[in-house]
């Protein structure tokens, strides 16, 4: 048997990888429905809304009334996700809303200059300016990501050394500061990773900062997201985004064969975890059902696997 | 890194356990074609169909036609499935079809009755007789089947022991014959299994017929079908059944919340070997192929992800 953490956390991103993905616009009230459903089943963290252009992106126009009409459950931090200081400012403005301190850092130049318009190195000051930015305010710096951290569509394979610089550069950063190393997400940004190399990029990571915790953030492309996972586990991983349902996919984005996958799937991977004895704080079965919400506000038929056929509780009784 | 098998053989389902579970029925051409299509890419065992009641499965009436027009490709061998002497008659006389010597055994008492009418002990005798009539034929037995091996939806949880029986009295069985042991299949059926069990069970087997084969038959039932097949890689199993695009789920079976899942699916898993340098002797690309012409045939979204998304063959160059 393997050495399995006796404990995973999953942060749940559906309410906004999902509807952010998605053509069309939802309620406010089905949004806030399926928020406090995700909170209900016991998930300790769930991003809720981005404060991005709402002219890119119109679905999240309404971030900030979201935010307003929460009812916060205790035990869940409610975040959301900015791009830029103006978005940062917008969020911080908000009511109820969570500020998490978190850094994104990318390993290839195509990926970096389109959606930042600036390359790899200029987006680390960027970052630099960020982490100075959240400990003047007193915002705890939480999270550093590394996207596109096993290979990227636009930039082709990443070495595994791209991914220890990062870390080394971000070591010294906070060694300056007289911070503390953050959480370290590698992030399956293009679903190029597979179980091997999951553990053979956790284990470079961990070798140069053994105390830091690990998350991962999975997207289940080509159907090799719950292996990543348990390898994942395997090397003692017990931090994961997710989407309830497997929301999060881009169902209209330019593939000819219809949409990539989206994220790991909340549900089965918690499913995964408790039938293995790791416990994830999580109810299972009110997941389910917020799965189930899911696909009835997005109205297409998603990705989860459990909520159509249901957990073993019942037939052990 | 883990040691893994160098090289992993996946059994195509798809034609079979596809269209078996659909409610239509499908142009004879048109699974001729989806079978042409999934021996191109290199597989080396395809079950093409079934010998079961025409009135009970008016999908497979067609089988001695299906057989009759293969044009079969070199290295590729064409199965059937039957559960019943008529059945197995009807599959010998057949052009072109590759008959194997198989055997299922059953865990539990609600489903060897729901399946077979029988007991779990009568069953067993049953499978006696199957192995002495293919001993009498001078057909190789091949293949032992434990279906539910992991836990059943009818009868609950199956513990070990109940698969380390069937293996101790299949040794006994063999060993009076002076026959090989066959490859050793645990069944999944109902979606139960998880990686720890796989690895558990796995150890057992072994650890009683330290030179067979094992094999899995794995449907993605919970969303942990692809970790399944990772931590029985672990193990050192290099047998898998599997079905193009996920094929073999049933979306009419009076699951409230639709379709369970299928198979685990063969480009899916391929994929993953090919990632970790697992030799699988496929095309991937021509899989691709394959699963994208199943979906037409079938006219629906089938589960499969990486027909969606692609290979990164492209992208790596």
């Amino acid at each position: 048997m393997s050495m399995l953490p006796r404990r995973v956390e999953f942060h749940e991103e559906g309410p906004r990888e999902g509807f952010q993905m998605e053509k069309g616009t939802y309620p406010l009230d089905d949004r806030l429905a399926l928020i406090d459903a995700l909170a209900a089943s016991g998930l300790r963290q769930v991003q809720c809304a981005s404060f991005v252009s709402p002219r890119a992106v119109p679905q999240m126009a309404d971030s900030p009334e979201l935010f307003a009409r929460l009812r916060k459950r205790p035990g869940t931090r409610y975040t959301g996700l900015w791009l830029n200081e103006s978005g940062f400012e917008r969020a911080r403005a908000c009511d109820n809303i969570d500020i998490d301190g978190k850094v994104v850092f990318y390993v290839t130049e195509p990926f970096s200059q389109r959606n930042n318009n600036c390359s790899v190195a200029e987006n680390r000051e960027r970052q630099l300016a960020w982490i100075d930015r959240y400990i003047a305010l007193g915002i705890p710096f939480e999270q550093a990501y590394v996207v596109t951290a096993f290979g990227c569509n636009l930039g082709g394979p990443v070495p595994v050394s791209a991914v220890t610089d990062v870390v080394r550069w971000l070591v010294d950063a906070c060694a300056d500061r007289r911070i503390r190393f953050p959480a370290f997400y590698l992030a399956d940004t293009m679903g190029w990773a597979n179980p091997e190399e999951i553990k053979r990029r956790i284990g470079a990571v961990r070798e140069l900062v053994p105390q830091a915790r690990i998350g991962l953030h999975l997207h289940d492309t080509r159907g090799v997201g719950g292996a990543n996972v348990y390898a994942a586990m395997q090397m003692g991983v017990d931090l994961f985004d997710s989407s309830v349902a497997g929301l999060g996919g881009c169902p209209f984005a330019g593939h000819k064969h219809g949409g990539a996958a989206g994220n790991i799937c909340t549900e089965d991977m918690a499913f995964m975890c408790e039938e293995m004895g790791v416990d994830t704080g999580l109810d299972l079965e009110q997941l389910v059902e917020a799965a189930r919400l899911a696909e009835r506000i997005i109205g297409r038929p998603l990705n989860g696997r459990l909520m159509r056929s249901g957990t073993l509780a019942a037939m052990r009784c």
